[in-house]
């Protein structure tokens, strides 16, 4: 019989997790092409991924509300699926929502909380009940599916920055610190405990913490969990760990490099707030220091403009000196839409990472880098050289 | 004593020549740092590549005039050079126009033939006067400079596209046709021919044919002579060249890459001509489909615009489809200094085939490939890449 | 009993039309708001213009099919209109199917003739046997609908700049040649002049020569017919029309003004044939010399991008001199569906001309100069000054 | 003998005065041409303006240092005006500097104080000393000069916006305050006062309070003196003021406006101060809603990158619904040289104020308003209409 494995969304009903299920349902169906998705290409036909059909969804959200409208809501603000499509893979979305689960929260800062359903939030309950709720959700879905495996995938909006000094460097010291309502670590962190408890793997596809301390990651090596992370790189950091290099390799000077991001979707809501905000632009931040071998003044920004939707656009504006020291200038936009542009990586992540752990791979893995605006332990940051990662772990799993 | 290798210019007093000299003498006198040059990247600071005073300067030039006039009317429609740094450098322009000989022309198209002097084009005398005259030119430009090594650097307006069908392809039977005025072969080629039968690299920097035929492949190969090629890489296809990969490794399909230039220097006046405008488009539109593994449509134009000068400003519209077939678009513009931005890889050119010539490796460079438009002998085009085999090359001679 | 009048689109299934006749269903039904109506801009409130109940319409179209599909066409390339939308209108656009009979073609060039039904070419019948068609099917149109009055707008692609120089003067010289296989009328002029025959108002929307010349002008004078034109003006160079004068009153002097535009429907595909593109650059071209008070150099380029579909994007590059000759830089990219750009200006100008015939105004309707590139006996064209001119003839006819 | 008129510059060291300074000293040596100088444009050659000759030039300004090495340092950063020029121009230069006083600060906030000399700031001493001190610089200049009028414009940095609630509206209460060092005035209003008092008129080009406010205007009223304001309309809002209008006509819903505005002078510096950043972007903010009759979405940044220096580059997206609810984008860059746009703007003005207040006019000068980013006494900012009131003064004078 064949392998059934289960992708567990944290955020199911958020703008990419919308896209996720019903991308993965038009898969299903034969409804649409494999454009966008990194691990349909030739390179990686031979790795025996898991076919869309053994793939079961479910997930934990905090907000009330219902998958279909959600979706339905993503359609008219994005302007993207097809009324037709959406008729379609209804009972998918149907099947999907039914799956999905109260979600929990913990020091997860005011713009979050707002969104929350009043009975989730609540600081006051030590995270380790918080944790146990996670880890039942968890065991109820892989039992009542009949699944091999879960992977995790967190989806969720942007925390504000952790302490992360606060937090204590073995499991050890950091275990009993979840049973105080002051624990340090963040929501993300908490699921990603639940998970590693669980035996699920884990993809971090946000900015936030999750499992990228080291308590957690020693706690992920001692259960042989793989695990991944952190922020999806999906649109105009995509566009500048490929352009980037090319200002190094041509020894022009990179003087000032300057970003700014309009749209309107609920992430952009939730980046409004200040303390939300940082947490992203530092991961956007870092690579170009990293490529370029000095750090250029640079300048991110990222505003909410409500009639944008799911559309993020993007201006760049790269001030370089050339020879003689004469000043030139590039600028691009990027105008994409940005759940569809993170969903088929979700996919990707998803069938990687439970290739990955079928093969008994666990920790960190680090050949995932290419999908990630600050991989974990990889300061390699050429988009290309990343990929080389992946197609040689990749070579090294057919061999 | 130290090593003195000459580099020849073809087209000597032209936008790109001016910079080249210009920028070496301030390079010389320590006027300028290394921004802009490959070849003082760290990666290759153990090459013991040539050092800037051990470069003397000559080359051939069809258009009357004087270098020093040519330099201050560059200055004035760029606008880049200081008044004070050709006060300098005047000394040095002065000595460098001193060895600039009259060029020669051949099957070169009414464009260029407009610009020559007027005893210089004459269709009427066979090739084999040509060569001879530039054969002995370079010989007077070693011996009278005592110089150890000599790379000639083809820099001249691009050519109308040459029948290659009709050129011979072995030298035996291509030789006897450079008696004859019927010979098919264009200027570049006679030069290329020149430089070999004068011991001398060659390097093509142009779209023009020069050495890119297989007889005379044949005769650089007999000759134990370095040649690489063609045409520089600059701006919009060094952005192609790392951009496009990008849309490859996300699978994201480009539906059309369309790509417009304007500039108004002297190459843009020769390109506005319909024959010399195919052969350059021909170059910067094939990377495209290696790069992607299908061939998108796309369309590039190029316009000769007066105010714009040196200053060559491309406008690309990316139109790709993602997840589900959602259409999306990436633009960017590029505004370069088209002279500053080729002159240093000129220098560097020249510095590295002299390298190679030195350490006695003869036939097409192809690591020099991250250089050129379209690299002879190298199908990768993913600058990433390209760049790879230059690492490499530098690696494998300092070992 | 109120008042019925007919809307007659020449190219009654092409893209523009499309919208047209699907906007008005949806307008009829309380299905839109105004957005992009000029006419419904407060200050034309009082004019007592049709409402859109009033409205009938038919059109001559040279292709074969049905409305019905052309629309799922233009909906699934321009990706604008909604399946719900579609599905409510349908009747309403199975209704105007009805009435749109088969059209003409005379001189039209390779390009549209290739898009024709094999019935309808044929420049071997004179033109008056064409344009008696034309009169017979309008005159029906009149009589079945009992309308009061009928407005012919054209709509067609556009056709090769005819020879204005062959074209007798005056009415009484060019009748005899409608006679003869060789007179040198274009199709739309046919169309112009079987509109003023049929007592019907007539507006231009196309480059297209139509009634713009001498003797046709003559002939709708002592007719008393109302007409406009030329060429629509949507999208580019709407915007050169409200930016050029901020250059010209500042006394900035532009040095260069470069368009490139991308687009990929139908007009898109016949303008890729050089002969009609040349008519479309010349009307796209003039108002730049009109606005800043001497000429610029210019360059326009409309190049066919198929993934584009009816998505037009322009990038205009103005090169500008400044205080102390400083040279200077403004870019612009314009994406607008052309369609959706174009139908709600065709409503404008079929409620204005209707309601200027029924003050029984006729002849050249210059007040309308705001709605065209090239408008006729206007050279004006800044556009605040155009539209003070409508709106000048708005508050005469209130009073 | 000829009139002779001063034109007194408030921050007459920075970047706009250097070049207002070396480009008068230009126009008097008929070094440069018109261009960018809207006085000189043809529809106001009747006007009898000021010739350069006859201008006299003067100052104040905060820090210490000398003009030609600000000049200098312009030149260097911005790479506009050649060492030619200011070669030549350099006695007009030593003159205007021996021409320049210290200058005063009341409640400038820290961005400003910080770049003062330390004996200028001190907002212990009362206002009325301070403007005693200017009334008597101004009178020193006026009568070494033996100049026949003097003309105030005040370039100094954004201050922080006022808090007018607490400034009294009429003369006879505020006059008291300024004997109290807790004087609600900013510097820019002491000014103000000082010009008045001294008989000069006066121009306001930044976005400060200068004489908008009532009492200050009643004091201009009571002495008959000319005065206009506020905030030179240079770049992006002048194109504003241009675009916006064009969406109007065509009712054209703008959902969003964003602009984002990078550049590197001392303006940019001081308005990376927060406080100081609030009072320009309310300037720039505040004509959308008037010119579109509602407020969309609209977000403006300014961030101070060095490697920019004076060349402002600003990216605006324009967001909109056209018919059919149908979303498009217009997105421009403007890339100019800010004292070079301004410089022209403040000779302008200079001219065209001395000529009314030769005619004896006084109070708002209303028909500056196309000048202008916020105009007193003018909510119309459509710029061709702005323009009209202009040519319509003009006009008026000459009959």
């Amino acid at each position: 019989m064949s392998r059934r494995v289960g992708l567990w969304l944290i955020g199911a009903r958020g703008g990419v997790a919308s896209v996720v299920i019903s991308g993965l349902a038009a898969l299903q169906r034969g409804l649409t092409d494999n454009c966008g998705l990194v691990s349909c290409l030739l390179t990686f036909s031979g790795l025996e991924l898991l076919d869309w059909p053994d793939v079961a969804i479910g997930g934990h959200e905090i907000r009330p509300g219902c998958l279909v409208d959600e979706v339905r809501q993503f359609q008219r603000s994005s302007r993207t699926l097809s009324d037709q499509l959406l008729e379609q893979i209804e009972p998918e979305l149907r099947q999907a929502d039914a799956a999905i689960r109260p979600g929990i929260l913990f020091r997860a800062g005011d713009a979050i909380t707002r969104l929350a359903a009043p009975d989730i939030a609540g600081d006051d309950r030590p995270p380790v009940e918080k944790i146990a709720q996670v880890v039942s959700d968890l065991r109820e879905f892989r039992e009542s599916g009949q699944l091999d495996h879960v992977v995790m995938i967190n989806l969720a909006s942007t925390e504000p920055e952790a302490d992360v000094g606060a937090i204590p460097d073995t499991w050890a010291e950091l275990e009993p610190t979840l049973h105080q309502t002051d624990c340090p670590l963040p929501t993300s962190s908490l699921y990603a405990i639940a998970a590693i408890q669980s035996g699920c793997s884990l993809v971090n596809f946000t900015p936030s913490l999750a499992s990228d301390c080291a308590a957690i990651r020693e706690l992920a090596k001692a259960n042989t969990i793989a695990h991944a992370g952190r922020d999806g790189k999906t649109g105009e950091t995509l566009i500048k760990s490929a352009l980037a290099p090319a200002f190094a390799m041509r020894n022009l000077q990179v003087m000032s490099w300057v970003g700014h991001n309009i749209f309107g979707n609920m992430d952009a809501q939730v980046l409004d707030d200040p303390e939300n905000k940082q947490a992203k632009v530092a991961t956007k931040d870092g690579l170009l220091g990293e490529i370029l071998g000095y750090d250029p003044q640079s300048h991110i920004s990222i505003e909410y403009i409500r009639s944008m939707g799911d559309w993020k656009t993007a201006w760049d504006h790269i001030h370089f000196r050339g020879f003689l020291g004469t000043p030139m200038v590039m600028q691009f936009t990027w105008q994409g839409c940005d759940s569809m542009l993170a969903a088929p990586l979700v996919l990707d992540l998803f069938r990687l990472t439970e290739r990955a752990a079928r093969a008994g791979q666990s920790g960190v893995l680090d050949w995932l880098a290419c999908f990630f605006k600050s991989p974990m332990d990889v300061s390699e940051n050429n988009l290309t050289h990343q990929f080389s990662l992946l197609q040689q772990w990749a070579g090294d799993l057919q061999r």
